[in-house]
Parts: C-alpha cells; sequence; structure tokens
C-alpha cells in the first residue's frame, strides 16, 4: 500500500500510517483513531456499516493532507478510513500527522477529523437494537433515513 | 507487559499503548509520539541518550494518568517513555488516551505530553556532531552540562 489517503475494507493497523509519517525532520507525530463505541446518548449500538464512493472519498482525503500541508508548511500527513460493517471498537479512521515540533502535530490532526467529517462523502449506518439508520453526513447535521445519496446526486450536490 | 505507564530499554511498538486504552465506552483514541529529530536549530544530531530512575518514572506517568482521570472522568491513559540510545526516528515516547468523544481525547493527551516534560525524571543527553550536553529538564529550561543529579539529589529536590 503505497498510498498515504485510502479507503480499505481491511482491519486498520495503526501502524500502517504512522510509518507514513515517521521522518528525519519530524520530532512529534500525532495520531487520531476513531473507533466504533458502544453506546451513544444510552442507545446501544450493535455494530456499523460504512460506505464511500472510494475514488471521491480518496481523492478528499488527498484534499485534506493538502490543506494541511498549505496551512502547517512542515506537516506530513497520513490517513485511512475503513468501510463495511465495523464491530465495537474497531477503528474507523486513522490519521497520522508529523511535524518538526508537537504543538503543529496535535493541531493539524484535529483539523484532519473535523474536515473529514466535513467533505468526505463516507456514510455510516447504525445498527442499534432497535432498528437501523443511516446517518447523512457525518457531522450528523442530515439525516437520510433510507438510504444514501446516489453517486451522480454527489456529482450535482 | 501489564503495565499502563512504563520505562522500556526496548523499540516501542505504538501498538502496545493503543491496545491498552481501546474499549468499547470509547470513540476516540489520540496518541501521541515524540520522535528522535535529527536538527535541532540547524544543529545535527547524531543519536540520542536517555535516562531515568525508573520506580521514580514510572510513578511519575501513572500519577499523569490519575491527573488526567480527574480532569477528563472519562479518560483512559497509557504511556511509554524509552530509555538508552535512541537514533533518529526512533520513538522515545509514545502516549495514548481514549474517551468516549475526539475533543477530550486531544486536550487529554496534549495535558500528557506537556506533564511528562514538567515532572518525570528522565534526562536526555545530544550526541551531536561537534559534541555532546545533557539537557536538563525536559523543557530544557535547566542545563546540567556534565552529569545528571544523582538519585539522592532527585529526592532532596
Amino acid at each position: 500500500m503505497d498510498k498515504k489517503f485510502w479507503i480499505t475494507q481491511e482491519p486498520i493497523n495503526p501502524n500502517d500510517c504512522i510509518e507514513k509519517v515517521v521522518r528525519h525532520e519530524a520530532g512529534a507525530v500525532n495520531t487520531f483513531i476513531g473507533t466504533v463505541r458502544e453506546f451513544t446518548k444510552g442507545k446501544r449500538t450493535l455494530f456499523l456499516e460504512y460506505q464511500a464512493y472510494i475514488p471521491m472519498a480518496e481523492k478528499k482525503l488527498l484534499q485534506i493532507g493538502e490543506e494541511i500541508r498549505e496551512k502547517w508548511g512542515e506537516a506530513d500527513t497520513a490517513i485511512v478510513h475503513r468501510i463495511g460493517r465495523l464491530d465495537i471498537t474497531d477503528a474507523a479512521v486513522v490519521i497520522a500527522v508529523s511535524t518538526p515540533h508537537r504543538h503543529d502535530a496535535f493541531e493539524a490532526s484535529r483539523y484532519a477529523i473535523e474536515r473529514i467529517k466535513e467533505i468526505v462523502p463516507i456514510w455510516k449506518k447504525e445498527y442499534w437494537e432497535d432498528g437501523t439508520k443511516w446517518i447523512g453526513d457525518q457531522k450528523e447535521n442530515t439525516s437520510y433515513e433510507k438510504d444514501i445519496p446516489s453517486e451522480e446526486e454527489m456529482r450535482d450536490g
């Protein structure tokens, strides 16, 4: 896997991201891992299903890496997002950012996860004890009760 | 290795920390890795040497975990610091903090690295191209040109 920004169906090993950004110029690596939590506001999740338009999603992840490089000139970033069925405690997303000094690594990593939730076309379906629901955009401002938008709708949107 | 706060002489695998904090209640894990940087203010580091009073250092790492639990009630923390000779890009310290929501994971992880540099008795000797120097406290406010304090001096300090 040579890509630094990719979507996978396989379990994620955080080291796959970390190793891509460790380098002589860096003194700090910040890693953010989003894992599947069992309870949300008292409601129990059994498992999740993520879907993505893979080429579009990878392009957006790459864009986030470029935005980080513009904002933090010496930062190097790798991001992987998993799709398919994920069980409780599985890693859904791993971000690794290396910088010369630690402050920037924290800031850039934080920026990356917020941007992923804003612009990357990945949908999450919650399987609760009492039903299922597609969660719309990842900031959960828009809800798609029945289905996610088609690829064509995405392109027009 | 059952400890969640420990000193090691061996290379660190970040997963050793991450696995200790992943759990059903957590939706976020923030990991901070401090790596050996080659250049500091234009000066080239060849390698580093860390020394610690191990039981004291592990006690202080545990204390930091307890402080985090007090400040972020639902946080779970693991920290490992390596000692001995470290080469460029080697991980000197790995922190992993899991929390239900991501904001707290970033904040607590940031807190941990700052506190490590404030209170944990670990000394760093820089081996530059043109000489060596013990770096005093990790915030680099105090310098020990020749040697680190003895264990007795530490206890009295």
